[in-house]
């Protein structure tokens, strides 16, 4: 099966490492920038790849939303498949590409965008065949996870753990896509597409960890919780929820235990029960392995149909919870004290948790804000 | 795709449940002993299975060796795939059973025998398409886990503890397959089948938690460490090690974390890395999930093939460790103290351990061990 790949970064490489060592596949063109070419393989003239037909499958691991989605229409249409590893453009344009694949007898696959070396959507796949998965939830981002786990480990502060997350290339220059939770909406939002069938409310609240504080985690740790910045959504009798925000969750939890940049992701069946998968959610290797086995799969016959016709209603009450908020705004009636300048609010739903938040951030802007998690 | 069940117990009564909630797969056969059998599609003859030339897969979920033994070799003999639960099976004909696949045109599909509805065996196929599996583990007995978690948390001893498993279903009556190990020893041998392609030493060292005291636990928590009985085998060099043994690990560690009667598998990649599996181990709809999972499986025509052809060297040294004894048997020579009453000896391999253990025994027969782990 002759392969072309979008993109000659981290994931790139590492999809061609991997390839290098399989019979059977074999990367025939690479695109990349003019002043990145090196070796007959090497092109950046798009057309090369899109006219020929011997190519089957384009790898995208180019990142961002231009020219990524153009690429990738281009390449369906042309009647080749594509295997991404890029969440931003398939969380904006998952419909889209769905159809034209459809459309074009080709396929679209995707286990790179989700949890890197992690075999989750093709989980979520699999378990779907049988059960109802009434919900889906983890920690989908190992730099937040790092600088969460760095700060406990080493009794260190945001910013300075940030800066050290940086120099060992766990964080990139700007941090905001993870810090605040951007890359985790992604995942969601695609996650939700796949386990629910349905396609997801692109604003879901979103709340990151930029806030994060070495006392507010000695806050928690004095009550046996750890703060995680968790993806979450449940669907239940024709509606849907999801959020990303800081879950306080019990110490004694998985989640809770994930060390450094790894993710936990899970699943919630009918009959299967709780499934959770823990792995390397990044990285050169364990992204293009996730690439690669899509490309097997491809090759074994799989063809994942996305078609999101399931008419769910999103009602961010099924997610409702207590929240706590850190923050020098006084507290609204409704809120009990919770710790020293910290209050809690019982039973909101995170829409409403986020625009309190909100409210908070405007006369207070370092405030925080976590939900505490029902399991425990 | 019609499909046969053996044996109408637990679990196969959960594969009918899930079953009849799908379309495109029907139980048209169920086999069981002639007093159980009620309606029409119950049989107690098996040559009513085996002659039915609709009927493409046959189900066994009796348990043991004998019949299910004959009954499989049958089935595939007849032209029939088989899906089976049965670990103790699987374990010991693993090799015949593929070879009658392989001669017969048909599959076997074992992901029921390990880890109950977690997607093990199929991830670990999945795994091995890219990559050598360098180790697997786990925590692969739920008794035995919801034992040592419910002796944790209700400051418990082992005998109590034992006995309120077996009430609430999880244990059974005579409870020594569980608790002295042998259920993970078959599932250990099964995985590394798998994942090493080479048949598996019969007769690696096995101890289970018969001995584990309340003091013990206390003993290992003071250390941060919490008691794990663990499957684990590695693969190095045209050699591999496998035991099953009680592991101190690090009380942060997600294996330690892991509550009540859940597993929790391991594998590690050369490129994907670690990634481990959390779900619900046993259970009439989990187990019933990974069954009717390798029924859908084979419709979209998945053809797991088993040849342990790879000729590797049974090297016990390659899990050497430091091994902690709890006995009133002298330390020998090389021992060192650990704590009241417990010596370690470092870096002996765990044939050596048990030996060592079975000599303790002899002098002490509430002695127990533990390896400690070199993750922490």
């Amino acid at each position: 099966m002759k392969i072309a790949i979008l993109g000659f970064g981290t994931v790139g490489r590492g999809v061609d490492q991997i390839v290098a060592g399989l019979d059977g596949v074999d990367v025939v063109r690479i695109l990349d920038l003019p002043d990145r070419c090196e070796g007959p393989r090497m092109t950046s003239d798009y057309s090369q790849i899109l006219d020929d037909p011997t190519i089957e499958v384009v790898l995208e691991c180019m990142g961002g939303i231009e020219p990524a989605h153009t690429f990738i229409c281009q390449a369906l249409e042309a009647g080749k498949s594509v295997v991404t590893s890029n969440k931003a453009v398939v969380a904006a344009h998952f419909a889209e590409f769905a159809q034209l694949a459809r459309e074009h007898g080709v396929s679209l696959l995707i286990e790179a965008t989700c949890g890197g070396g992690i075999p989750w959507i093709a989980s979520i796949e699999k378990a779907r065949r049988i059960d109802a998965i009434s919900s889906i939830s983890g920690i989908m981002n190992g730099t937040t996870n790092f600088i969460v786990d760095a700060m406990i480990k080493n009794d260190a502060d945001f910013a300075e753990t940030l800066s050290r997350a940086q120099e060992l290339g766990y964080a990139e220059a700007d941090p905001s896509a993870d810090i605040d939770g951007i890359d985790v909406k992604n995942k969601t939002i695609i996650a939700v597409n796949v386990a629910f069938d349905t396609l997801c409310n692109p604003d879901i609240p979103v709340t990151g960890i930029r806030n994060l504080t070495k006392a507010d985690l000695d806050l928690f740790a004095d009550r046996g919780l750890t703060v995680k910045l968790l993806g979450r959504a449940v669907q239940e009798d024709g509606g849907y929820a999801a959020s990303v925000e800081p879950v306080a969750l019990s110490e004694r939890s998985l989640e809770a235990n994930v060390p450094a940049n790894f993710n936990l992701v899970s699943l919630e069946g009918a009959t299967v029960g709780p499934l959770k998968f823990y792995g390397q959610g990044a990285g050169s290797l364990p992204t293009g392995n996730a690439m690669v086995q899509d490309v097997l799969d491809l090759a074994c016959g799989r063809r994942p149909h996305y078609d999101f016709s399931r008419d769910l209603v999103f009602d961010p009450s099924l997610l409702s919870g207590d929240y706590v908020f850190r923050t020098t705004m006084p507290a609204p009636q409704d809120a009990e004290r919770y710790a020293d300048g910290a209050w809690l609010v019982r039973n909101i739903d995170p829409v409403a948790a986020r625009a309190l938040l909100s409210d908070a951030l405007a006369q207070d802007p370092a405030s925080f804000m976590a939900v505490l998690s029902q399991e425990d």
